[in-house]
C-alpha cells in the first residue's frame, strides 16, 4: 500500500465495538471467537485506534442500534437479521452488551454517530454529515463483521464519494469465507486500500504523513 | 381541501414540541407568542394530534437535536442557527427546555425519530426508513418553526417523493411575514395540499377516511 | 419462498442489461459467459421479465454510467472499478456496447431510471424517488454483477427500507465463488427472500397475486 | 462579507440557466422579467461565472429535469409545480427553451449535474457525489428560482454539511415578496453567506483567495 493518509482528512470508522460482540461474555462472541482469535481482532483493534489517535486522525464510533422493548414490533419487513435481534435482544440497551467494550470508549471530543438499524453506519444516520463537518475524505473501516456492516459501510461510502480502505485483520466473521469474500472477492471491486493492520501502522507512523 | 387521507398510508410529523419552543418558560417561547398565540397554535396542535390518533393515522415526533456540552465546538462551519444553539444552549439536554411540552408525549408505539441537526426531520436521520418500514406514502407536517423545520422537513418530504400537507394555524414563526412567505409564497410551488386545522379536522372526522 | 407479491406495490429492477455485459460481442461477455451459460442467465432474465410484465409489476431498469470522453479523468479518488471502465470504456455511449441487449428494452411506459457511477442503482439517482411516486414497497434485483452492482443496489434497497428478493440464476459473476458469496454468505443477511427463476415464476404465476 | 473561498474547495452551482427562463422568447420569461430586469439578473450571473473561472473555482450546471412525453403521466402525486410542467411542457427535451442559455455554456471540462425531478439539485442526482469527487466543501448558488430551486438546492446543501452562500442579485423570482422571503426572511436562518454580486467579485478577484 503506497496511498498516505492526510490525517486532517482522514477518519477511521469503528463500528460497532459492542461487548456483544467482543467480550468473553458476548452473545455473539462464541459465533466471532475463530475467526477473531486467528486474526487478533482485539489486539490489532487496539492499536489502529491508538495509532490513528497518535497519527491526529478523527476516530468516529459508528454503533449499531441498540435493541429496546418494542423495536421492530410494527415494521412492515423487518430483514433476518433484525428478526434475529428482535429474539436476541443484542446490544441490548441497558446491558452489558449494549456498551462499548472498555477498551474502546470514546475519547473526549470524539464523535458517537446516530444508531444505525441495519448493516450501513451510514444509512439513516448523521455520518456523512459529520465527516464533511469535520473535513473528512478519506476513511479507514474497522470492526464488526467483515462481510455485514464493515461491508455494507464501505460500500456506501464508496458511493457517497469518499476514499475507502480496508483492514484485513481489524475485522472478523463468523466464518472464513466471509473473510475472503469481504477482502478477496468483494472488496477489491470497491475499495480504493486493503491493507492489513501492520501495514496501516507503517504507513500512519513512517512520517508518511 | 378535498384530498382525503388513508389512515394506513398517512403520518402526522410532529415538529419539535419542545417547552423552549412550546411553554411560558421556554427560552424562544418569547419569541414564537405573538403568533402562536394568534393562530392558536397549542390549542390546533393538540386538535391535530388527537384527531390523528383517532383517525389511527401514525404520529412521528422529529426532533431537533438537544444542545450538549460540545455541540459544533469543532464543526468546520456551523450555520448562523446552530452557532445560536451553541450560544444559548436551546432545546438543552437534560433540562426542561429540551423536553417535550407535556401536551405531546409519545404514546404507546409512537415513533421518536434520530435528532435532526439543523432543519430538516429527514437529513442524517432515520425518518425516511421509519416512514418506509410503516408503509407511510402521505404526510401532514406541524409544529415549529414554519419556515425553517417545517419548511425544511416538508420541501425534504416532496423531494424524496411523500405526498405533503401543511397546516397553516398548527404552527408558527417569529413574524407574521415568516408565516406568509411559508404558505402564500413557498408552500404553493412544492405541498400538495395547505389546509387549515378545522378543514383538516373535517376531512379527518367525516368519514371521508 | 412463501411470499406473494402484490403487483401494485412490487418492481423488478432490472441492472444493467448492456450489450457489454451479456451479447457475445460485449467488453465483458468473455468474463461473465462461464457462470451466465451455467446458471441459464440470458433465459432466465428473459422469463422473469416476461413474468413480472405478465403479472402487472412495474420494470424499472437501472443502468450504469455509459462511458463517455473525459469521465473520471478530474476525479479525486475513482475506485479500482471505475478506473477500469477509464480504460476500457465499458458500456461506452454511442457504442453497441453502451446499449441494452435486444431482448432487454424498455417497453412503453417504463421507467429508465438515472445512471449509476459505481455499484448502486440507488446511490445518486433517482430510483429511490420512482420508486416512491410508483407507489413500490418490495423490490425483485436482477441484472448484472451478482456480487457488485446487484448486491449493492440490494443492500441499499433494504436499507432504505424496501423488501429485497434476490433469484440466484437470473444474474450473473466473473467466478462461481462470487456467486456463492452473493447468494450464501451476504444476502442470507441482508435480503429478505432468496429464490430461483422457476420458484419466483410459481409464485408470479399461481395466482398468489 | 468576511469569508474568503479557497479555489479549491468552492464551486459556483448554476441552477437551471434554461432559455425557458432566460431568453426572451422563453415560456417562463414574461414571469421572471421585471425582477430580472431589476436586478440585472443576466449581467450579475455572467460576471459571477466570468469571476469563478478566474478565480479557478469549479462551475457545475445544475439542470431541472427537462419535460418529455409521458413525464409525470402514471406517477402518484406529482406536486403543483410538477403538474404545471406536465401542462406547459417547461425545459422541453429537444426545443430551445430546454437548452441552456448560449451565455451559460458548460466549458471544457465543466460538470453537468444529473437533472432534478423537483427544487433540489442535490435530491436524486449525484451533485452530492460530484461535489466530494472533487473536494468541494463550499457552494455558491446562483440561478432561478430564488425561492424554489435555489432555496431548495442552497437548504439541502446546509443539511449535507456545505458552507453555503447565496448572491442575492443572481438570481430571480416571480414577485418581489419571494426574493425578499429568500434573502430577508429564511436565507439567514441557513445560508453561512448572504452577498451580492459586487460583493462576490470583490473577495475573488482582491487576492484574497
Amino acid at each position: 500500500m503506497t496511498d498516505a493518509y492526510d490525517p486532517t482528512r482522514t477518519a477511521v470508522l469503528l463500528v460497532d465495538p459492542y461487548n456483544d460482540f467482543l467480550s468473553e461474555r458476548g452473545k455473539l462472541w462464541p459465533l466471532v471467537e475463530p475467526v477473531a482469535t486467528e486474526v487478533s481482532l482485539l489486539d490489532n483493534l487496539r492499536a489502529v485506534v491508538a495509532a490513528g489517535r497518535q497519527a491526529h486522525l478523527r476516530i468516529l464510533f459508528v454503533p449499531h442500534r441498540r435493541w429496546q422493548e418494542g423495536d421492530y414490533d410494527d415494521w412492515d419487513h423487518p430483514n433476518p437479521t433484525q428478526r434475529l435481534v428482535q429474539q436476541r435482544h443484542t446490544f441490548a440497551r441497558g446491558t452489558i452488551g449494549g456498551e462499548f467494550h472498555p477498551d474502546f470508549q470514546p475519547a473526549d471530543g470524539e464523535v458517537i454517530v446516530q444508531e444505525h438499524w441495519a448493516q450501513s453506519g451510514f444509512a439513516n444516520t448523521d455520518l456523512d454529515f459529520q465527516l464533511k463537518q469535520h473535513g473528512i475524505t478519506h476513511v479507514i473501516v474497522i470492526g464488526l463483521l467483515a462481510n455485514t456492516c464493515i461491508e455494507s459501510t464501505a460500500r456506501y461510502a464508496m458511493e457517497l464519494g469518499y476514499h475507502v480502505t480496508l483492514v484485513r485483520d481489524a475485522t472478523a466473521a463468523f466464518e472464513p469465507a466471509m473473510m475472503h469474500a469481504a477482502h478477496e472477492l468483494n472488496g477489491p471491486t470497491y475499495a480504493h486500500a486493503i491493507t492489513t493492520t501492520a501495514g496501516l501502522l507503517r504507513v500512519l507512523e513512517n512520517g508518511e504523513n
